[in-house]
C-alpha cells in the first residue's frame, strides 16, 4: 500500500520544498552563529523564501490540473502552505538581525538556530517517506521529535528573554533581540505545524 | 458550469461581507492619512466590525439550516472567519492608533493602508466572480494581486520598522508605532488568507 | 439521533482535556490574583499542559486505531490542536509572570484572568453537550458566550494596554506587561477556535 499510487508528481514538489527551507535554516544558524553589519546571508534568505514561494505556486498549479490526487487536495495545499509559512519565519529572522543591525550573537539565539536546523532534517526526512505507508510509524516518529524539537526551542527562548530582561540595560535593545527570538521560536511552531499536518494526513490513510 | 448550481443565497453574503471590508478599509487610510485625538473614524469602524460579526453570524444560520450547498460546507465556514479576521485587524490598527493617541502619521503607514484598500478591492472583485466556474482564472489572478499587494506592505513594513529603530528616541513611542505597523501589515496577511481560501475553493471545484 | 452514535471513546478524551484547561485556568486566576516571586503555580501550570499533550497524544492515537470516527478524523485532530493551544496561552501566561518577576497584579488582569474561567467552563459545558445532536442549540449557545467572552477580555485588555502605555514611566515595564495581557488575551482568542470548531462541526452534523 502507497501513499502515492497513482501521482509521483506531489512527492517531488514536497522534497525540494523541504530541501529549500533546510537550506535556508542552515543559511541562518551560520548568519547568527556570526552576524556582521549589512550581512548578505539575509539576502540568500530572501532568494530562497522566493525559490519556496516558486514551488509553492507550481504545485497549486499543478494540483489545478491534476484530477486525481494521491491525497486530499486540501491536505496539498494545507501542506504547502506550511512549509511555506516555516520560509516565512526563517526569512523574518534573518530579516530583522540585518535590518535591527545586530553585529553580535547569543549562545541562546545560535542554540534555537542549531534546533530550527534540526527541524528542517526532521521534515526532510519524513517528506522522504511519505511515499510509502509503511513507512507511517517512522514519519509519525519524525512528527514527535519534531514536536519535541520546538519544546526544546521554547525553553531557550524563555530562558533568554528573561535574561533579556533581567540585564538588558537599553529598551531599544531589549525589543530588537525580544523580536528576533520570537521569530525564530516561531519558525520551530511552523515546523511543528508541518508535523501536524503530516500527522494528519497519516492518520486519514491508515 | 456554475459554482453556485442550487443556492445563490451564500453569495450576496459574502458580497456584503466584502463590502464592509471594504469600507472599513476606506475610513482606516483616511485615519491613517491624517489622524486626530479621539479619531471617531475607529467607532465606524468599530460598527463595521460588529456588522462584520452580523453578516457571519447570519451565513453561519444560513448554513444551518441549508442541506446542499454549493461548496463544502466547511469552506464556507473557513470563508467567513477569514473574512472576519481582516476586520479584526483593522479594527484592531484603528484602535490602537486612538488607544496610543496617535495624532501624526508616517508615509510608510499611509502606503500601507492604502495597500489593504487595494486588496480589499481585490477580494470583492473575486467574490464577485465567484459565481460562475469559468472565471476561475480570474479568480485566481485576483489571488495572486493580493499575494503580491501582502509583499508589497511587507517590504514598505519591514523599512518603516527599520526607521522606526534608527531614528525614534523614546521607546514607548517606538513600542506603539511598532504595533499600529505589525496590525496593518498583520491585515494584509489575513486579506493573502482570504485569498488562499479562495484558491483552494477554486481548485477544489475545478 | 446521537452525535457520536458508535465510538464513546473520543468523549471521554475531549471531556478530560476540557477538564485540565478549567483546571489550569482557575490555578492562572489564583496566580494573577496574588502573584508572589517564583510563584510555584506556573510549575503546577506547566504540569497540566504536559498533561494535555498526553491527553493529545492519546487522542490521536486512538485515532489511528479507530476505522469508524464518529466526527471527520480532521475535525478531532483540529479541536484536539485547539484545545492545546488554549493550555498553550495559559502557560504562556503563567510563565511570564514567573519570568518578568512580577510580585504584583491590576484589576485589568484579574477580570481576563476569571474571563478565562468562564470561557474554560463554557468550553466543558459545550463538550459534555457533544454526545447528543439534539443538544446542538445549546451547544451553539456556549459557542456563541465564548465568543462574547472573548470580546470582553478584548475589551479589558484594551483599556489594560492603554493605561499601560499613558502612565507607566519604566519602558522595561510596559513591555513585559504588554505581553502578559496579549497571553491572556489570546488564551480567550484560543478559547474562541475552540468553540468556532465545535460551532462547524455542529453546523456539519446537523
Amino acid at each position: 500500500m502507497r501513499l502515492f499510487p497513482r501521482e509521483e508528481t506531489f512527492l517531488p514538489q514536497f522534497a525540494r520544498g523541504a530541501e529549500v527551507i533546510l537550506e535556508a535554516a542552515r543559511v541562518l544558524d551560520a548568519l547568527a552563529a556570526a552576524p556582521v553589519l549589512d550581512d548578505e546571508r539575509a539576502v540568500r534568505i530572501k532568494q530562497l523564501e522566493h525559490q519556496g514561494d516558486q514551488i509553492a505556486h507550481e504545485t497549486f498549479d499543478l494540483l489545478n490540473r491534476t484530477w486525481i490526487t494521491p491525497i486530499d487536495r486540501e491536505d496539498i495545499h494545507v501542506l504547502v502552505r506550511n512549509l511555506d509559512d516555516v520560509l516565512d519565519f526563517i526569512d523574518a529572522a534573518a530579516a530583522r538581525i540585518v535590518l535591527y543591525r545586530i553585529a553580535s550573537t547569543t549562545p541562546e539565539l545560535k542554540k534555537i538556530t542549531s534546533v530550527i536546523v534540526q527541524s528542517a532534517e526532521a521534515i526532510q526526512k519524513a517528506m522522504a517517506l511519505l511515499s510509502d505507508l509503511k513507512h507511517s510509524k517512522q514519519i509519525l516518529e519524525a512528527c514527535v521529535e519534531i514536536n519535541r524539537l520546538e519544546n526544546e526551542a521554547d525553553t531557550v527562548a524563555q530562558l533568554a528573554i528573561g535574561r533579556l530582561f533581567a540585564e538588558a540595560r537599553d529598551p531599544i535593545e531589549v525589543m530588537k533581540w525580544k523580536e528576533i527570538y520570537d521569530f525564530v521560536e516561531g519558525a520551530t511552531d511552523r515546523c511543528e505545524d508541518v508535523a501536524n499536518t503530516l500527522e494528519a494526513i497519516v492518520i486519514k490513510s491508515t
